[in-house]
């Protein structure tokens, strides 16, 4: 008999801080009282920092897609005309949001895996001079492929149309510069990168949204991103704020603010370059064409339904890794690498791998897709490697 | 040198149940694995116990204002005939609401303190026999008045008009007979008898309002109350649930369908007349005409600011109490009794009332107060009053 320890190995809900997660037992605490107005103030500050800009950021009691729902219904109007890059289940949500609102959306969709490259948007924006908006995910979470968000924006930048960015699992993975390179909306959520259970979603709203608040009609309530400005610029929510999980942010913030973004990012680039080399080694193929540091998506052996994979590490190891969503189902698995994984997560679960692996016929040395990863913490500076 | 413990004695957030608290611990779940499923499933059939009802109970990752939002974004469409009950703070939000979603309410409006009267909304539904829809609070938090919901639902109930009850601080306070008398939205929310922390919303929806969500037109995404039951129905939440929550509701559920949901409402009806019968003895005024269980409110002492009371409790007893809200501020306070309260809380919320309106020169005898709080507690029989 062996123990199996409960690991959360999924792009979201991810591992949590610890300290953030015993911060909720302080919740015993109003939320119109000084103490909470501090709190509030100071994490909202922080998660400014986090986020890296001068734009505001703002907090809803909702999961992401209430912040992905509050940038439609808020900043846009009934037949607006918009692009919807769709490379995967979170960019079908886009298009779902958009449709939901009567947008007039042009989705520029591609195969599972891969990616909207930039002259498909740059065409797409020629062609629709009154494009009012371009949505995206920074990092498609279903596929593990990262868009260039950077070279999309600079095309986006010189137009009417702002471009609002999902980037729930793009935070923290990725660079993401949003004032240098014009990102008008960026969408994130607790459970990622931030290591705290989900409740929690957050976005950051350029001057050049802001005006788009201003003309547009589509109706909303509970997302009002004029009145919550409104409130956290007073230390307060507009409404009851989860105030269990806004404490935890304080604490991960914290957290997150001492070891770096940069090196936040860094860690997660790490850990995702170790896997790829580890599926190399072990003769595994990966999925997405442009892959990026949040999740790496992996096929499963010819033969194989990745669900035996996915099931192998429940049932030997505990641990939760994703299975592919929608129509990858059985064709892929997901390892991810947002928020608080570190090398000793990856040595185990590319250990486990292996033996799951060989244990379904997939020919496998053992230790050599370890080794893999092993090579990649020796070649990282040993500073970089603690970070 | 004396410690002052915190204490939250307002009517949401509440005292927390210390096991549902703790419960947030194992928050490191996956929202998309058989165990979570379980948990959600047993979580939304005690709901469903505890709201007494046949009806669909959803639950949404928001604060209650958010089901609000999503029982009118959900079941209207814009230009719809509505009738509004605002007697409060919490009044004026139906009203904002049914605004934002152009909907077109006839707002009947009383003074805070005073309830609307079933017969003003007889009088406005004969009026306008197109009405779609009636909104209230079953308890007006802002000023402590119940409404007489029985009635007024007997009035909706034979019209074309669905009854939309804010139920946010009813629920557990005071007997709502959701299929007994026809009510037909009920919104709850998890800060409140439930005796967790905020970001949960509840709300239950009867076979004639799911009617209305076949033909209502208004635009909503995050908010569904179709996909939410189609998913519900799952064992799943449509969006990450805030998995921290859901794990406290479930221990909360357990404790208070033990307790009994009618014990747990004649618990707070005695503190409440506990508190109304202490403050007759100390000479206070009582705010509401029809005054309700969840929270009590009473006038500040001739010339004496009620934020004096607030402060008062805070510094000398480190226990949050509610002052007034809206316009009522400094002329009111109101003590809660809605949740995990019980009869030593009370024995201590009057001790300190009674010490800190002497300290004010407010006349007091010290310990009349606490003596009639004592006398209700008597005359409780042994059973009940250890409900």
């Amino acid at each position: 008999m062996h123990i199996r320890k409960q690991r959360l190995l999924t792009p979201g809900p991810t591992p949590l801080y610890p300290p953030a997660l015993h911060a909720m037992m302080a919740s015993d605490i109003h939320h119109r009282t000084e103490e909470f107005r501090n709190a509030y103030r100071s994490a909202l500050a922080d998660l400014k920092e986090v986020y890296g800009t001068a734009n505001d950021v703002l907090c809803f009691a909702a999961s992401g897609t209430g912040a992905m729902d509050a940038s439609v219904s808020n900043l846009f109007s009934r037949g607006d005309k918009v692009i919807v890059c769709s490379a995967g289940k979170f960019g079908e949500r886009w298009v779902d949001i958009t449709k939901a609102y009567g947008l007039d959306a042009n989705v520029l969709k591609v195969e599972y895996g891969d990616v909207v490259t930039p002259d498909r948007v740059e065409a797409a924006l020629k062609a629709e001079p009154a494009t009012k908006g371009v949505f995206i995910q920074a990092s498609e979470t279903s596929t593990g492929v990262e868009h260039d968000i950077q070279t999309i924006a600079g095309l986006v930048k010189n137009t009417e149309a702002i471009f609002v960015v999902d980037a729930i699992t793009g935070i923290g993975t990725m660079p993401l510069d949003i004032d240098g390179w014009g990102l008008d909306v960026v969408v994130g959520g607790s459970q990622k990168a931030f290591m705290i259970p989900p409740g929690l979603a957050f976005l950051s709203v350029s001057p050049k949204a802001w005006k788009f608040a201003d003309t547009a009609t589509l109706p909303h309530y509970y997302f009002s991103l004029k009145k919550e400005k409104k409130s956290g610029d007073a230390g307060e929510s507009s409404w009851t704020p989860a105030t269990s999980l806004v404490m935890a942010l304080g604490e991960a913030l914290k957290y997150i603010k001492k070891t770096g973004v940069a090196n936040l990012i860094e860690n997660a680039q790490l850990l995702a370059l170790a896997t790829r080399e580890a599926c190399e080694e072990l003769g595994l193929e990966l999925f997405a064409k442009r892959p990026g540091s949040s999740v790496t998506a992996v096929k499963a052996p010819a033969g194989m339904d990745s669900k035996v994979i996915v099931k192998g590490f429940k049932e030997r190891f505990g641990a939760i890794i994703a299975n592919g969503q929608g129509s990858m189902q059985g064709q892929i698995f997901r390892m991810a690498h947002l928020g608080y994984f570190d090398f000793a997560d990856m040595f185990g679960i590319v250990a486990g791998l292996e033996l799951i692996l060989r244990a379904n016929g997939h020919r496998v040395e053992l230790g050599k897709g370890v080794a893999a990863v092993q090579r990649v913490y020796e070649s990282a500076q040993p500073k970089k490697a603690n970070a």
